[in-house]
């Protein structure tokens, strides 16, 4: 027997009901590329908007190795036994390639899966980065009508998805290593710049020590970078996912950082910030994205571009030259 | 009588022998919006860009107060005291208000100004950062073609303008003060992490050790950030303009650095990404300055905002919004 296809507003009823299943499928509506789906899911985000936005969202970055599971797994644990609700959720635009590197494999937070008060949710994994943020964004806030009060999105620290999630949580978090050797190759420079906090993980052992000189030179050296907007000065943390150590301290500078952001305002603002940041990259994308993608352009851009890069004409005599050839083939914009 | 109008050829000619006075107009040509200078302009840079490219490019960045035109006239003097050419450009969008707030006051430059082997050319002062960053990009070539070796570009280290200038630039130079307080509260965040060399300057009198101890924890700090893609690790020196310390061991580092990247094939290949960038960025910048400078969309992209911040609509449902309507009114682009 055919399952019947809900309606909008039985995903709102199921949503607000915290019903995880139809939250599921409604996410799946979100990520479809149907056209029929997208309209069911662009009804159903605006009725949820109203109830949307109670809730921390927090980026979780590292590299591959730095036990980014394991510790989303304990400090999830320890917020669901306070009576958080938490939803997990992950950027990785490369996860279409790897089929879901990230978070397909449930197996890796086995006890988190099977909490009640915990969603996890792998990357959507179609196309651009933009795409993958879109979707990404919507589904914090069907997440968040659905009274989740935590929102984790984790990304790997190795691509341009870190600045996405920055651009759309309250509060970055970036796992790390004891010791500034080889660990750090993997991390792209500037993500540093963006952490409100580094938790050096797998502080247990003989790993103790090492993890605590860490945390003091990071310290340090985060003391001599400039202040952040949000008027926060970032922490450096130690814990262990395996003896649950840290944890706490963890959750708790959260908490102190949302009290001084939402006193000084920066909270909202940033938030609000972010809503329009979203609004003018989706707009750039689809203006990059009809220009690239038109026929004209396509057959010429190779041959352009290697003329520029070997200095045969500039960047900006190149680009007037592809910019002339769109638009004058019949699709003439407002000038 | 009226002075004859120069030809391109006239330009080329006068620029290959180093005619400064020449240079200045062709320069002139490049910065003025007329479209028969911008067709002289266009024609001229195509001719000299065979005979460009063989300089260092060097970014120099700094909040106001970190002494950074008596650095220039410093190092700069040490410079073409050795035998090379000096050119000395800016970037400085903002300047269109203050006019020329940058080198405007060549005052402040009054050896390097008369040094026959200095040049120095205040930022165009028009309009968009793109502009200004076209219009500098070209004046280098011709400053290239006229045989200067070292070209400076200098910004201040509080907006956007970094960026760009980072992006044009082989070598990027972080100027900072002694001590780690309020002096950094200008510097944007970010801008740590794009330098290749950091030097503490007024390192004279009693401020010697301040920067001393300035220059080991920033050093300190570097080493925990992750490796640069040049192969290339962060330097900090200290100096003093006045006392014209630090100033070989400085231009060492950089001749070092250019060893280093002409070597492994940094160099080159970052040349022809930054050609490649600019062409990318020409293009987006004309087509997002069509897609909001449109009747159809100005008129009503204040009040989507106001939606979008007020929670009443996503980021993504606006910008479809706002797409349909630039797209529909007969603007049609290839799909």
């Amino acid at each position: 027997k055919k399952r019947k296809q809900l309606g909008v507003d039985d995903y709102f009823k199921g949503i607000r009901e915290g019903n995880i299943t139809i939250l599921s499928q409604a996410i799946t509506m979100v990520e479809s590329s149907l056209p029929k789906h997208q309209e069911i899911a662009h009804r159903l985000i605006e009725k949820c908007l109203p109830f949307s936005g109670n809730s921390v969202r927090i980026g979780i970055t590292g590299v591959p190795g730095v036990g980014k599971s394991t510790f989303i797994e304990a400090i999830g644990g320890y917020l669901t036994s306070k009576g958080h609700k938490l939803a997990v959720l992950a950027v990785d635009p490369s996860s279409e390639k790897t089929k879901g590197s990230i978070l397909g494999d449930k197996t890796r937070m086995e006890t988190l899966s099977s909490d009640p008060n915990a969603f996890i949710r792998p990357s959507p994994s179609a196309g651009s980065l933009g795409g993958v943020a879109r979707k990404t964004r919507e589904t914090v806030i069907l997440c968040e009508a659905a009274g989740f009060d935590i929102i984790f999105i984790e990304t790997v620290g190795v691509g341009q998805s870190e600045v996405a999630v920055h651009s759309m949580v309250d509060f970055f978090l970036l796992l790390m290593l004891a010791g500034a050797g080889d660990e750090l190759q993997g991390i792209k420079r500037g993500i540093m710049e963006m952490a409100d906090m580094i938790a050096i993980t797998k502080a247990d052992g003989h790993n103790v020590n090492k993890a605590k000189l860490a945390q003091a030179e990071y310290q340090n050296a985060l003391h001599l970078f400039p202040p952040t907007e949000s008027g926060w000065v970032p922490k450096v943390v130690t814990c262990s996912s395996v003896y649950k150590t840290g944890l706490p301290e963890i959750w708790d500078t959260i908490e102190s950082y949302m009290n001084l952001t939402k006193e000084n305002g920066y909270f909202n603002d940033r938030r609000s910030q972010q809503a329009k940041y979203w609004m003018y990259e989706s707009i750039n994308e689809e203006l990059s994205k009809r220009f690239y993608n038109s026929a004209s352009i396509k057959s010429v851009i190779s041959s352009i571009e290697d003329e520029v890069v070997s200095n045969k004409t500039t960047s900006f005599a190149a680009a007037q030259k592809l910019l002339d050839i769109y638009f004058d083939r019949g699709n003439e914009n407002s000038k």
